[in-house]
């Protein structure tokens, strides 16, 4: 049992670990992960966890001993495969700071497959820092129970994404100046949401996007969302028409 | 025009003034307006900017004059009467800061009615900075085009609230034990959304929630969401459903 009795019932405290789990395995953590099972969760040799490792699935395991820099563990039970996710890729532009951060949790959350962050014209972003992005996926998944990680693309110019789109997997792209619903629009089978940043397409990425055959622009109401927004309501409506939310 | 070139085409300023408007009227703003349209806009005078109340909708406006400690505006054209906002309201229990004020923003950008701050048996935050929430949500709705300000109503004990549920009111709430998806829960009239604090409701909670005739449980998909992104979900599908967006 958990030595926290604020834990929510029946919810262990789950970490994802960047190694290939198995039966009976003793493993060694270091690193923040010390920290957090030790000082923040205070747990003693005996309490249980979840681990998972975005390859086998989701695992039970015990404290076995926990030192000042390293906490080991033994693996005692194989809790259920790795999932399929919805095969979903949120394409969005970089948003500062705080934004981003939000973005990549909600979209792990939420249930995307695969983001690919997209340079546009009037992105204000050109960098990434993807170890911060990672990590925040990471914590995300952990808390959700995801037992895939979402993959992390590279930052990619738009005009590159969309010379290179897969016939097969539908654009739904959100456009300000108009489109139709979601709910008309998505189709099953793989498929991908589009937000632009906060200045918007440009008038020739907007003819770029709507010349690609499985291209269709969406609305998303009445009032201008800002891009994190934008996101969540459109990964909220797929999940629910197409995904795994039915 | 604003003197602004980075501003997205035909999107002028947009400011929140808490005083009714009319035309031809003359008005002086001081406060945080004064650096928000001078320093930060760089506005000068000749510039135009949307001007809206929350009562009488919004208006194009001039700049008059811009001093150090106030700028003077006059009103010069009735662009839009007040909005309709669809009748939805979002009941939460507060989250931790900096979650609570995307909450607020997003309620707002996403198209809530009203916001009612309840206290369930596990919310940790029992407190809240009223005038910070105030704040974020005039921002958003300053940012999002909205001519309508969100109700805040007062923190509330979620049985006093369930208490006095208005019968035709249909009450959603996001049961993380089970429910159906909101696309078959919702029908048209006025609704609110329930979201429970991070821990999830207590048994007891549940059971006085599900009592109510005009409640329905509805699930969120198989992740375990956080209460900003599960909020964010569940108005996205309301407004696509049942509100504006259709």
């Amino acid at each position: 049992m958990p030595a926290t009795p604020a834990w929510p019932p029946n919810t262990l405290p789950r970490l994802f670990v960047d190694q290939p789990l198995a039966q009976d395995q003793h493993l060694t953590l270091d690193g923040p992960a010390v920290n957090y099972l030790g000082t923040v969760l205070r747990l003693k040799p005996g309490a249980q966890l979840k681990l998972f490792d975005d390859r086998t699935g989701e695992w039970l395991a015990d404290i076995v001993n926990t030192e000042r820099r390293h906490v080991t563990l033994a693996v005692t039970r194989h809790l259920k495969p790795r999932e399929t996710v919805p095969d979903l890729w949120l394409l969005a532009a970089p948003v500062k700071k705080g934004r981003i951060d939000w973005l990549m949790e909600k979209a792990c959350e939420l249930g995307v497959a695969r983001i690919v962050p997209v340079l546009t014209q009037r992105t204000i972003v050109d960098r990434l820092n993807r170890d911060r992005l990672h990590a925040h996926l990471v914590e995300a998944a952990e808390q959700c129970g995801r037992t895939a990680l979402p993959e992390l693309a590279e930052l990619t110019r738009l005009d590159v994404v969309l010379k290179s789109w897969p016939a097969d997997r539908q654009l739904l792209f959100a456009d300000e100046t108009g489109g139709i619903s979601l709910a008309l629009a998505a189709r099953p089978g793989p498929a991908a949401i589009l937000i632009g940043p906060e200045g918007g397409f440009t008038d020739a990425e907007r003819d770029a996007i709507r010349a690609l055959d499985p291209a269709t622009a969406i609305t998303l109401g009445p009032r201008i969302l800002r891009a994190d927004t934008a996101m969540a309501a459109a990964v909220a409506l797929w999940m629910a028409q197409i995904g795994d939310w039915r």
